[in-house]
């Protein structure tokens, strides 16, 4: 199991087939830095260009389609302290009518104290003297290479991650990907230092981060949609317009998860699904909305 | 403060303007039984029919069109031992693709045990043995007449409330709803003993209730959609399809909660509202779909 | 088979259980004065308030639920020159984020010559000094009270018909209405002397007419969603949202249109659809969109 | 103006940044073969796999980014006897509760009449012996690469073009693509023999076809979605889902053409696009959906 520290010079703005910058084997830990979704380094230096820029691609030996790459992100240290926001609602998430009034929508600054664990408003605003918001930081954008030869923005998400912008995708959490070509072919970016449910304001606090994962290849566990677990839970997570359609692809998903691995009938796990499923709204701003369908693990049959 | 014992004898299966069964006046206490969404009662017999027959319309005494009516559930407790679900997701809930491969939709049973507080399946189903839900009571459909003279199915769900079951309409929790027409005319059944979100099997945990309310006129808050409160989170409750322009509705009602109500303007709302707020699906298979807009108290500005 | 000439003095905001300003027998003509959208009637005077203020409701004697009302709409004569538009693209039909830049929203004026059958702006307006349109009437909102006692708004639509504004229902087209209460119970209002798909502007050219239909009641004639014929063409109309929706209830009326009346298979009905349907958007502008599944005669097989 | 017969060795199943297969230069005319849906050539024989093998890509030279690459359509020409279809709705487009009622869904053979110019099934359906549809040839993917280097499948479509599956993109018309690559890097392929609106079965009449097109390039005219014109209608095409913002996509973009090229306001257009627009649905079916908003040519103001 090696530790590759890697300081990447280039960066990508698609998740797409393209020649690694890094080839690890399975159970190799990585440390990188990553820019900011506006491409901007630890020294507050422009290195690329929007959307979002990624470290990678990092192939991992030995995966093929038909395997699924686990991450397991151990750290996310905040490298900078300045991160920023946009200043206003989305318009797609008021109602349309409403949009008119709505805010200016500029650049907004906050602090980040990597050993307070906290993040404010780098200028006063009245009434929000009082918002310390703790730290947590998020992966906006991970994810591999898609199936076909396709290449996708990072601004936007697939059944390969992407831009999923989902706040559980944070340090002592896993995810899982479907590998679609050989190698699997990693990128990370995009780090936040906080993000509410939706990332309504089109971003979350936006900065740069040290990573650290873990990347392994699970032979011949075959997944359609992203999967993720942390501390209390597992969760299925789909990626389409309108969240009718993300939601129904996260719920299939589900359902599938518990019936395959966990033994579960379709009317059990329809039972169980029932009564104790929660959804997330990883992000309603991106071009692919993201909604997870989360379970706790206090609820799951043991395997 | 009267406490009112009411035992109806007759049931509605809209909200609308219809004549009250009841008047009572604002910081009255309701306690009244009601039928589950079938129509069935404590003792198992059928007394009105689907779909989830009411309670109501209680008019509350000196409510005008412009306030806003106060209901604080202060409990619910089952009056049987049996509810009942669904056993297959709702096809609307899966990938179009695989309705085809979903199980028999049949009724099944639980059983409900009040006095220790749990819920379980009343029969052996392979994997869920060890599934003993907490009793979580939660108010599937409650509100007011709408205005104009409208008259809303309680399959579903407006600005005036309705079929939203949504799981933190619980005890504990506080809703507001908009006054349309005089004396507001309450309307509530359609219990869950427990609900995961979404009611994705198109049923929570359906039983009888005794429940018990106050009722409480707000003179002069002007409201636009259902808002709710609990001991940690204020929330907005929008209702309609898709979950899109459910979501919008609930955005935008927050931003308004806060502009108007906390001081905020809409620039610090925002940056408030970005990194803080959580979605909660009410139900992804009623008629309207719900979907509320939360934020925990410990992040509100001072009033 | 009598002619009513009807005079109304009073209007209603919402298609419900109301009792009814006149009684027909089936096959009757009626012949009425309609109020634009806003309320106003021929002589350009306030009669009534918004939304679209119907005649009605007009029982006709044996109509009972399980039946069919069949609505011939035979004349629709503009009683007045002047006709009325909003003056912007509503802000549900283009990018949210270009919403800001749409223009001002206030009513313009519209010339209707119906002896000449057009219909122009009552201003100069640079590059639209070619647009004489031709006067094409249609009804906006009409349709029948809703099951279960239910009432909804003349501003939305449903199974029971209401605020479709689908230009093909017009002088020469026929419509069906599922009927749920005894006598049907039909209204009618909101005539446009022209309207684009979807309704883009928010109206038609809102104006007041004569309107003449034949009402008469198709016995078990079972209906689910509206259905219409005019000398072309057969129709489904499904109202709801979003489009998706709209699009599935036509979509799957049409398929059981095909079934039950013209003895197709649901396989050859597939074949059939498959190649020759055509999709209208009626609205894409009121709470529910309407979207209408539309197949030229020559292709449907002899009944 | 050269006249390239090409007959490719290779096909593509995504659009993207790929080493042309042929260079051409603005204004030339390109004869090529295609491939049906399912990749079988003029000889039935299976040459490339699904989806949608396409021709390409074919470099224009000149084309920069920030041009349009303009292609009319000259001649689709039926290479074989015999195209498919699938024999039942898709699951989509129906209302989820009905789904499991839709019938088998095989393939199914129809028999073209190049010379008739005619179309019909190749087996006896009950009712549907009078079934004898007109040869309306139409190409269901073509486009140009997208920007970023990005790669999108042939089953779908962006603003690059790709699997529109719009009808009205058959000989006669004229179809512009945004440029974003140099040499616009040009794919086309999927012809259908016959479609309805929304390609609702998930096929057209598939089959292969020998296409003639001259390809253009138009400095400098900037595009965003692609758009087309026929003899008597320019569009505008949306490609998203759900239908709601294929539509607004749709719309917002003839709101920019009707602006910028034919010197309207905004207030203008709207009341233009209000009264005559129309909207087709290109496909329902594919992962995003095809809207066109259409304009009939006698109501465009003179350039």
């Amino acid at each position: 199991m090696a530790t590759h520290r890697f300081t990447p010079d280039r960066w990508s703005n698609v998740l797409g087939t393209l020649p690694p910058v890094l080839t690890v084997a399975s159970g190799d830990i990585l440390i990188v830095p990553t820019l900011d979704a506006a491409g901007t380094d630890a020294q507050s230096v422009a290195r690329a260009s929007r959307p979002n820029p990624m470290v990678g691609p990092i192939a991992v030996a030995g995966a093929e389609p038909g395997d699924a790459l686990r991450v397991d992100i151990i750290r996310m240290t905040p490298s900078r302290p300045l991160g920023w926001t946009r200043s206003s609602l989305a318009a797609n998430v008021v109602d349309p009518d409403r949009v008119r009034s709505l805010p200016a929508n500029e650049r907004v600054n906050w602090r980040i104290d990597a050993e307070a664990g906290t993040v404010q408003l780098d200028e006063a605003v009245a009434g929000l003297d009082h918002l310390v918001l703790p730290l947590e930081p998020m992966l906006g954008c991970f994810g591999v290479a898609p199936a076909l030869g396709q290449a996708f923005s990072t601004a936007t998400s697939d059944r390969n991650g992407g831009n999923m912008d989902y706040r559980r995708f944070g340090p002592g959490s896993t995810a899982w990907f479907p590998v679609a070509v050989p190698g699997a072919l990693f990128f990370l970016g995009d780090g936040h230092a906080v993000q509410g449910d939706g990332e309504i304001v089109g971003t979350g606090i936006e900065t740069s981060f040290e990573v650290e994962v873990c990347l392994s290849v699970e032979k011949g566990r075959r997944l359609v949609w992203p999967r993720g677990e942390d501390a209390d839970h597992i969760f299925s997570v789909g990626n389409a317009r309108p969240l009718d359609q993300a939601l129904q692809h996260a719920t299939t998903d589900m359902l599938d998860w518990l019936t395959s691995d966990y033994g579960l009938s379709a009317t059990a796990a329809s039972h169980l699904m029932g009564q104790v499923v929660r959804y997330d709204v990883g992000n309603v701003f991106d071009p692919a909305y993201t909604v997870a369908c989360r379970i706790e693990k206090k609820w799951l049959p043991p395997r």
